[in-house]
């Protein structure tokens, strides 16, 4: 009798004092660290090593100046220092990473970073080559619509790294072929899209308008190059646009055109039925205890469900890794 | 008919793209950047990549006053980074390294090292682990008298770094316990010793006093860790303490009764009694052209045949192991 073919070959064991790495790609503001930051809160910040790798930068602000391209270009990185740092992690071992302070524009002393269980590395370019999204278990990329995380990058800027609006206006103006030419191909080498959105009005879900402050939604393709847990009969079929549940499963079709799974949470989607996804979600895991509470929290501290279920998503991820 | 068996067995060939690697051990002020200077000018800027590994300290200036140990205290050294940076440089990758500024005693900006055909670490602790050694095709460890050391750190702290000589004295007390602890053990892992001296007088060569201002002389016990050029009919045999030449090779026994070859320079050695030397060094290695005639520069610029001589040998095995 022939072995039981799996569709997604079973990796390789894990050899002893290689930690699980989780890439988190996307652009300037895009949610990488709103996400980042719920993750290490529930596996717990003594078993992750959070890393940043926009440090790479080969010019600091002041050159830069005189540069015909802006840090979102590879040329204005050290890509082959963050690919062996990469490797380095992967492999357990630990690196003197470089450190650049959005602050001062400047370079500052080095931080050593040891891999711990779970190294969560997010940033502009994790997935911009084939040697360094060799090191990941899993890959991710956030998607916000343009004007979103063009509002993102207005507030956080303004309030934390003392720009007026205008002058993040015109970097983000200044940055766009870029971003087009180097970030947003990253979409295509993740194995879960993230997109929040403002959710649809009237609500599929309630028939009602959604009110102003409702959460956004999450979509989030669900790419058969890696085993997602089985939600077959958790979650319902909705179909876009139509009808539909607070949260739903979806066959579709990528931007390729080959078949994906895509995951609906809508903004308005309650506790309730949040809840009930996540209980599926975590039993997938045989885990004892019931999923983290402290999920989906957002910068503003507000708990919402489609955040919530999308870091759950991504701490199965990590711990399915890990198994 | 059984293969020719060597004493010392031949490398494996070199994988292409791999760099020679040099390194030059010794406490701080033995004269590890004269000797590194005269290398790479020797060799070409072009295919050399000097590199200190002093950089890799965990603590700066500030934090380290409140600390129980000095920089040459392995603890307060990344030295499992200068490990990993010296296994990527030997296999032909760049590194992203450290820097720490001695006037300011803070970290700035890491630079990017890329190794070039010839790799030249010199610095306070290259040689103390295994892993380290490893990394070189040669080793050499600066063994000078402690009283000579002294004044060079005292001549070179003063006039380049901006300490008082009391400062200097005071900082050496402070060391000597982890000098002796760390720094001095790395002479046993060494292929050359090199000790520069004051010359014996009267000149065991002219039979006169030695004159003041008359360079040191070089004592390099070339062990049989590593092929050296054979020198058999070239150099003289002499003896310890009787009479001789100003350059002569002798059999000696190593400081745990090993038998090893001793090479002697003396400081009153002149010119034309070294070019013999040295062409017969050059010949051994078949290249066309005579020596470099760069070699032999002090710190003042002033020629001294003993620092020539060593530097030649140096060169010398950085050539043969490119072959």
């Amino acid at each position: 009798m022939p072995h039981k073919l799996f569709r997604i070959q079973r990796a390789d064991p894990r050899p002893a004092g290689r930690p699980v790495m989780l890439a988190i790609a996307g652009d300037s503001a895009a949610g990488k660290t709103t996400i980042t930051r719920g993750l290490v809160e529930a596996l717990g910040a003594d078993r992750c090593t959070a890393v940043c790798v926009d440090d790479y930068h080969r010019y600091d602000r002041a050159e830069r100046r005189d540069l015909p391209f802006t840090v979102l270009h590879p040329d204005c990185n050290y890509v082959q220092i963050m690919e062996q740092h990469l490797q380095l992690l992967a492999m357990g071992q630990p690196i003197l990473k470089p450190v650049y302070d959005h602050h001062t524009g400047q370079f500052t002393r080095p931080a050593l970073v040891e891999p711990r269980q779970f190294v969560i590395v997010e940033g502009l370019l994790p997935l911009h080559t084939k040697l360094a999204r060799a090191c990941f278990d899993a890959t991710v990329y956030l998607d916000p619509p343009e004007e979103i995380r063009h509002a993102w990058k207005i507030r956080r800027d303004t309030a934390e790294r003392g720009y007026t609006a205008e002058a993040v206006l015109a970097e983000l103006e200044r940055r766009e072929p870029e971003s087009a030419a180097f970030i947003r191909p990253q979409r295509a080498f993740a194995d879960i899209v993230i997109r929040f959105a403002p959710p649809t009005s009237p609500s599929p879900f309630t028939g009602r308008l959604v009110p102003a402050g409702t959460p956004l939604s999450a979509e989030l393709l669900l790419r058969p190059t890696i085993r997602h847990p089985d939600l077959d009969g958790v979650v319902p079929e909705g179909t876009a646009g139509g009808p539909g549940t607070a949260i739903h499963l979806r066959l579709a079709r990528d931007a390729d055109s080959r078949p994906v799974d895509a995951l609906h949470v809508h903004g308005d989607a309650d506790r309730e039925d949040s809840e009930v996804v996540e209980k599926a979600i975590w039993s997938r895991l045989g885990a004892g205890s019931g999923p983290p509470a402290c999920l989906g929290r957002t910068r503003e501290g507000q708990r919402t469900e489609p955040l919530a279920i999308t870091q759950l998503l991504l701490v199965y991820h990590l711990l399915d890794a890990a198994r």
